[in-house]
């Protein structure tokens, strides 16, 4: 296939016209199109330009809304909620994010309830940076319905992501962003499309029984939690906070069946961050580093998110590797 | 065999004489003996009576220090810090309540950091309340290494357990309480003592080898986390906060090989409580039980911590069931 390397700010330049042109705001279009282009970027192909259509679709069925202006609740000293408006979590964040800080590095921990919003990334993007600021952020969405709970035939759970991020001393922070369905919904959608099969366990069809094809998971099948009744359990508390503490609706509380090709959960995100200068004792990035030592001692060579830093570097050196039918069909969404 | 039945109030004195012969402090001794009668009460037999071996042999060889006074530290105005001093974790969170709870209402958020601590039991014991009195906890602990992380040959992490606790605004709260090993050390040991094997993928044998041989678990052998890479990241989240975020002792960093028998493991614990009467809309509990409906309509019938709230009332009812064997060895240990 041929390819075309682009740099970040040339992606993100296209992204954004392409968001714009579904009906965005300009901030929206600008917070949207940075971290699509992070996902690409960083090699995290399932949360990349991949998600473009699904942008897209919901935007033109105004299914969310790109316009939405969030608006921000001070609830406590160190409890904000956020109205996404039915627009996207990100600028809800975005809008609290500086709050958020302060009342963390003066509260030592604070939280922010996002509801009403939408969102179709991966976590890691906007959490990464926390940690790199010297903060560790925990952060919960739940999504659709597409998971079946542990002991039970039918899905209520969404893919359920969460996200944590620690600040290391001098190296990469520490940062883990996973589904806690045996696998991203994402990752079902490239394996149909490749034909390939998925791993046992991962999923049931439309009766209820296991399958390992994705396009019987997709077509009134669901994902199976990860690790059994206690990957289970995650998934419920990841309901519970995203939805019941934020006001948002659950993965089976909304009915987009009337928007044709609409892809992003109207649901809610939590993010808890807490301020790892008050360690108990030694600097907590000097701590997280003798973790990662032992870690490496007893045989692993590999941690959650050291691939993206590593495809990170080579994408900032040779560009972004995009196929030209990919770039194509970015620019003739950009033009219409 | 014979079995004898007694009043959970007996239960406690029996088992308060006993911390108390092995130099505990009174309030140590009370908080202990209750922590432990509510296990074995709630048939959670893995941390009931079966772990006061482990107490009084930490305690006989001063391992862990009964008559330690914990210390409260108030980092911030939502984050305080509690040193155990080399004592039990619980009565550093019972020091602690009553301004972790003032925090919270206030702040809407707060948490706790215990280090220098012990701890031996389940967590939910201490979670459960906090549930009912309408907050939600989320509680972590390391313990000490056995159980090698994803992609590793050897143990760096404990069992790590985690536990979270809800309320409902008319049932029981919702809780749970797991390792995120495969499975807890207890469940281990009690399959050992009963003959039993473990489940193929929770252990390996000292040479790293997988193993369904409890024995082979214990002598050198270890746990696997559950869940794969997913299960073994969020035991290092574990390991991150209650140790470096606490000043605790990561789960590998502590040495009790000159006090034989010694049984709990010196490391330290996160606390996390969230007032949820700030939920963004409808009050939490009201939604925490329509989560609760759609699963059980999903087919799902057991949940967790339901086992325990159903044993609790047959105890309170006909008291709580110990073999002869049981008592007198109790007895025997409060006597000496």
């Amino acid at each position: 296939m041929d390819q075309s390397r682009i740099s970040f700010a040339e992606l993100v330049a296209l992204l954004e016209a392409i968001f714009l042109r579904f009906g965005t705001s300009r901030q929206t279009a600008a917070i949207l199109a940075d971290n699509c282009a992070r996902c690409e970027r960083d090699g995290a192909k399932s949360h990349g330009i991949f998600r473009m259509k699904g942008y897209t679709d919901s935007l033109a069925t105004g299914w969310v809304d790109g316009m939405a202006q969030p608006v921000l609740e001070d609830a406590a000293a160190g409890f904000l909620r956020a109205d996404a408006q039915n627009g996207f979590a990100q600028p809800a964040l975005a809008l609290a994010r500086e709050d958020l800080v302060e009342k963390t590095r003066t509260n030592g921990i604070a939280l922010l309830a996002i509801r009403n919003s939408h969102h179709l990334s991966a976590l890691w993007p906007d959490f990464e940076p926390f940690a790199e600021e010297g903060f560790i952020a925990l952060s919960m969405v739940n999504s659709f319905a597409c998971t079946v709970p542990h002991g039970g035939q039918s899905a209520v759970f969404g893919t359920n992501p969460i996200a944590f991020a620690a600040p290391t001393s001098s190296g990469d922070p520490i940062v883990f962003d996973m589904a806690t369905s045996s696998m991203a919904n994402g990752d079902v959608q490239i394996a149909a499309r490749q034909g390939r099969q998925l791993p046992p366990g991962s999923g049931v069809d439309s009766k209820g029984n296991p399958t390992t094809d994705p396009n019987a998971v997709l077509d009134g099948g669901a994902l199976l939690p990860f690790g059994g009744h206690k990957g289970s359990s995650i998934s419920m508390m990841i309901e519970l906070l995203s939805a019941a503490l934020t006001g948002g609706n659950y993965s089976f509380e909304f009915d987009w069946s009337g928007h044709p090709g609409a892809a992003t959960p109207h649901t809610g995100q939590l993010i808890i961050l807490i301020n790892a200068a008050l360690a108990g004792a030694a600097p907590f990035g000097v701590r997280a580093e003798t973790l990662i030592d032992e870690m490496k001692s007893a045989g692993v060579t590999r941690f959650p998110g050291q691939h993206r830093f590593a495809k990170r570097k080579e994408s900032d050196a040779t560009g972004i590797a995009l196929t030209t039918d990919e770039l194509s069909w970015l620019e003739g969404l950009a033009k219409g």
